[in-house]
């Protein structure tokens, strides 16, 4: 599969295209972790949003991606509020799914909207706001940066 | 008081700097939001952890900060793991004094590193890692670049 670097300056960019697509108001920026962290902390940057949460997954099998995906460090919400979950991908949209069932089983009198950078057509779940739909493997910048080889670039 | 913009590039070479100088192992990442979430994010994919944790803290008082912080959104964390807190800037070090407190209280049996990008001399408590000191008031990319007047940068 053909990989594409995504450098910092692409994701900045990406980002606005993002505010621009969001036409909902929300109080609390939910970032998946890991790939959805940095998007959260600009994000909350942005809105001026000091409600900006983490919440975790993990697939019950250590080592192959299966349908058991744990979601763990749910954060605390409050009555009324409106929850935007930002991801980098959604690929399969099992993570996103499955956050969105635990959240709203959790919280079901909350509101949730979805937003991430990239878009698999493939997922079983379309994101509410989404920027680029995803055609091959992406060497996102939090990933690659801290590379020794990339250094001197 | 002066101003200095702190671009994604300077970033990206203090985390390596930053990495060069933690010399203890850690199995969790945990960054403070929101300031900590996107080093966080590239530290947990440089040391190759899918442990990466947020935790939130807000002011009792929600226009001036004082003595009062309070500490939410704990995350889960397992006997025997060592814990690397980040955050971008250790600034009077009432956040970070008040996160490790917290911490040490309901996890008495878990070890804590502190790691961050500044570190102001003046702070309550020095992090065991710090790239630069604070001397003038910086202004994060992630706190700038999506705002209007950076578009054309």
């Amino acid at each position: 599969m053909k990989k594409t670097y995504y450098p910092y300056e692409e994701f900045r960019e990406d980002l606005k295209i993002l505010t621009q697509k969001i036409d909902k108001p929300f109080d609390v920026i939910l970032g998946i972790a890991r790939g959805g962290l940095c998007m959260a902390q600009m994000l909350g940057e942005f809105y001026d949003l000091r409600e900006v949460y983490a919440i975790n997954t993990m697939g019950y099998d250590g080592t192959v991606k299966r349908g058991g995906i744990e979601v763990f460090n749910i954060p605390r919400l409050k009555l009324g509020q409106r929850v935007l979950i930002v991801d980098d991908i959604v690929d399969s949209g099992d993570t996103l799914l499955e956050v969105l069932a635990v959240l709203e089983e959790q919280y079901s009198q909350l509101s949730f909207m979805t937003a991430s950078l990239f878009y698999k057509k493939s997922a079983r779940i379309e994101p509410d706001y989404w920027v680029k739909e995803a055609t091959e493997w992406i060497e996102f910048f939090w990933s690659e940066d801290l590379k020794e080889e990339r250094i001197d670039v």
